[in-house]
Order: C-alpha cells, then structure tokens, then sequence
C-alpha cells in the first residue's frame, strides 16, 4: 500500500514524533511505501489566502471556494498545495497523527486541509441540485482511499467516554472522521486513540508501540466506520435529512452510522 | 460593556466582513465600547510553536503546554500573545466571528487560541488532584464574561438540524462553545447561526442585520447554554464522567447541558 501520514506536532523528540518514527519504520518492514508530511518540518503555511494561487481569478475580492476552483482547474495553485494533492490521490491509506488541542486537531493540520481540499478536487464535485446534493460523504475525488486517526490526549480515557466531561471522542472526532475524510469519498478506520500522555515512560511506550503496530497491521482489513452514504437513500432531498424510520433509537451523530445490519432501507 | 470580536475571514468586502462591520456600529451606538481582533487583517501568526516565548524556559525540546506556561509566568511571552490575552482580560463579552469551514472554525481563529490560551491562563490553572480537576468547566481564570458565536454556513438549515447529513449545528459548535470557551469559565449564549451565505441579496442583507441586531441588543440579557459545571457535583471524581441519575433520558453532548430545572442534584 501507498501510506501517507499527515503529522502536526511541533517537537521531534515528543511521543507524537517517536511514534510517527515507529510508524514509518513498521510499515516499511512491511512492504509499505510511506510519505510523510510532517507539517511543522515543512512550515506549512497554515492560512488560507489570496496567495495561494500564483493567477488571480478575480482581483477585486478574495472568495475562498471561488478562487481556490480556479487555481485547482487552470494550474495556478502553489506548488505546496498541488504536492499535497499529490501525495493524496498517490496515497491508499491516509493517516492523520496529531495530539488532540482544544478538543480538535492543530491548527496547522486544520488549515492543511482548507489550502490542500480545493473546491473541485475534495468538495463542489458533482451534479448540484434539488436531487443530489453533490458527490459527498461515501462519493468524490478520493473514493476508494482509507483513513485512520492517530491521536494523543492527556486526559484519561473515562474523560472522553460516553458520560465523559469532555464529550466522547468518537463526537469530538466526528467533525474530522465524517466531516472532513468521508466528506470526499474515504473510508474511516476507528482511531487509534492514546490517553494519558503526559506520563509515559520506556515500558508504557512499548506497550504503546505494540498496540501501535496491531492497528498498523490491519489497515488493509479493519472495517471502516458505517457511515451513511448521502446519495444512497438514506437521505430526503433536498433538505438532507435522514428519513423517517431510520436510526430511531439512536441520536446525535450516531445516526450518521448505520451500523445495523437489520435496518430496513 | 467591553466587547471583543474575534473575526476571521479572509475578505473585508464579504458578508462575514460587512456583518462585522455591521456589529461594531451597533454595538457603538448602544453605548459599549468594542474592539476587534481582525485575525486576516492582522496577520495573526496561527501556528503554536518555539518561536512564541522570547525566552525559551527550555530548549532541548519544545513542549507547548509547559514553555506557554513559563512563558505567561516569567512575561517573555511575544508581544501579539500578551496584547491578545489582555484584550480578553478587558473584554466583558466575546464574539467570535467565522464562516464555518469544514465543520469548525478557521485555522486562523484555532491558532488564535492555541496561542492566546496560555497554560496557567486559560487552562492548568487550581487544584489538580484526584478530588479535584482543575478550575475548568465552569471555573477558571475568565469567570464572569460572556461569550457569543456568529456562524455563516454555505448549506441549509435543515442540513445542520438534529438529523441533518453535516451532524447538527450545536453538536458541531459544542467542542467550541464547552471546550473552548466554557473551559476557562465564560458563559456561552445560543450561537447565531446565517445560513445559505452563498446568495445574499440586499433585502436579505437587511433582515440579516435586523436580526443581528436583536442579538447584540440581548447580549446582556440572553440566557447563557446551562453547560454544567464540573466542579459542582455532577461529575464523579476523578474518572470525570456524570453522575449516575443525572440526565438519564439525553444523549451525547447533550448531558453536559442541564436545561432541566426539575432535574434532582
């Protein structure tokens, strides 16, 4: 496989760091081929604006979706951003790394994906109408990729449970799995989440490593989350709601899943 | 009233621009004295990293939560971090103001409080213990201030409601509204929420404002998202999870909000 792994942590020498070395290291001995982003090495410019097209398609005020279609069609995008793109449709598997600040990813992989997801290439794709609403959430440019999450947290794993203080995890890292990687077509892995960071010592990271090295070992065969395919029935047109009858006991983003395999359709 | 507007769009000439514009006018007239933090404008630095203190409390490695708290300690802070902080410090209310981009906010605006919420600030401050998690949830160093979201959303209403295909809108804000801002104590009003921003004509334009407007004028009045507080009760200690008993009929983020006045504590 094609593995590309987007890291955001600002310290080589962190535990975000020594696992992503991990990472790259296991999956090559497996046969992998492996590119790494590594955004704070690369200084990546994490804000989306008027220069990141080298053409103008119109000068009189900056839209984002607008200006970042006309770059992605006419080959005016900087070179940062079509190498990202690249690296994309190059990978079969996407790993995002990074450690969970302020219940969301880090600003830098944040704005990787408003610079890197240009309208035409992750979103605007499509037929637009009262009917379909597009080519989104199981369909686009990226369908046929897989995804996981690889996060760090702090705080304790009851923190982010179901009754957690925080939210779950699995909602908070709703907006990401579902509003970011299915949104254009790829499938989501369940994360590879690691509680309580800030005290690990040599034992605690190899058993971290070995945990590590079960989820690496079955990208290929773990099965993605279910979320819902827009375009697929679930859904009433044109104000995408999820129809009647349909996840009736469950409720917030868990309706999204369809994870029944008695659910009638 | 002091109030701040943390505002991030790329665009002066946008409607998230002429909204902005808008707010600042009417907060005026009524008599409150505003500032605005125009993050484009600016050229807010969105990327946490070494380069923040001006004297590194350590340099073998960079560990942010540490280095910003020594950092706030010791005032070697840079000066766009302090000047930030202390607009806060003066502000009786915050607005946040952002189109909402992949289902969050901006990088920019993220960067914003990955930098400005010091450790020891906005968050690492109280007792730390197993009987008590820090004031956070409720308590901390911003008690007493209120804080707003407005959001301009490209798709409909619908879309975002409780079954809507992108999650709902409050689920969406939840990891901002809790995590972020009622983190450090502020209290968060019902967010104000512009939908279908793609087509705005000038009779639209002008309803829009009107009902701005009757959020700015209520700004002191509006009754704040009844988020509990962690360190009243409602949590058991320190796995952190809700009580047994409370809010036994929600689900999801919902159970960190008592909107039930009958509910027994």
């Amino acid at each position: 496989m094609n593995v590309l792994i987007v890291y955001a942590h600002p310290e080589p020498k962190s535990l975000n760091g020594s696992l992503k070395d991990f990472s790259v290291r296991h999956l090559q001995a497996a046969g992998h081929s492996v590119q790494v982003s590594d955004l704070y090495g690369m200084g990546w410019k994490a804000v989306i604006d008027a220069s990141d097209s080298t053409v103008r398609a119109r000068t009189d005020r900056f839209e984002p979706a607008m200006e970042s279609m006309a770059a992605f069609q006419n080959h005016t995008q900087t070179a940062d951003i079509t190498s990202e793109q690249e690296k994309l449709v190059w990978a079969d598997m996407v790993i995002l790394q990074f450690p969970l600040w302020w219940y969301s990813m880090p600003a830098i992989l944040k704005g990787w994906f408003e610079r890197v997801y240009a309208c035409g290439f992750a979103y605007g794709v499509g037929e637009h109408s009262d009917t379909r609403w597009g080519d989104r959430f199981g369909e686009g440019m990226l369908v046929g990729k897989r995804a996981m999450l690889i996060v760090t947290a702090g705080g304790w794993e009851s923190h982010y449970s179901e009754r957690g203080v925080n939210g779950s995890m699995n909602d908070l890292l709703f907006p990401i799995q579902h509003g970011i990687l299915f949104y254009p077509g790829i499938e989501v892995l369940p994360p590879h989440v690691i509680y309580r960071t800030g005290k690990i010592d040599e034992t605690r990271f190899s058993k971290e490593c070995e945990a590590l090295a079960a989820r690496l070992d079955a990208l290929e065969t773990d099965k993605p989350i279910a979320f819902r395919h827009q375009n697929a029935g679930d859904y009433d047109m044109p104000a995408l709601t999820l129809r009647e009858g349909l996840a009736v006991s469950k409720h917030g983003f868990d309706i999204h899943i369809n994870d029944d395999e008695f659910e009638k359709n």
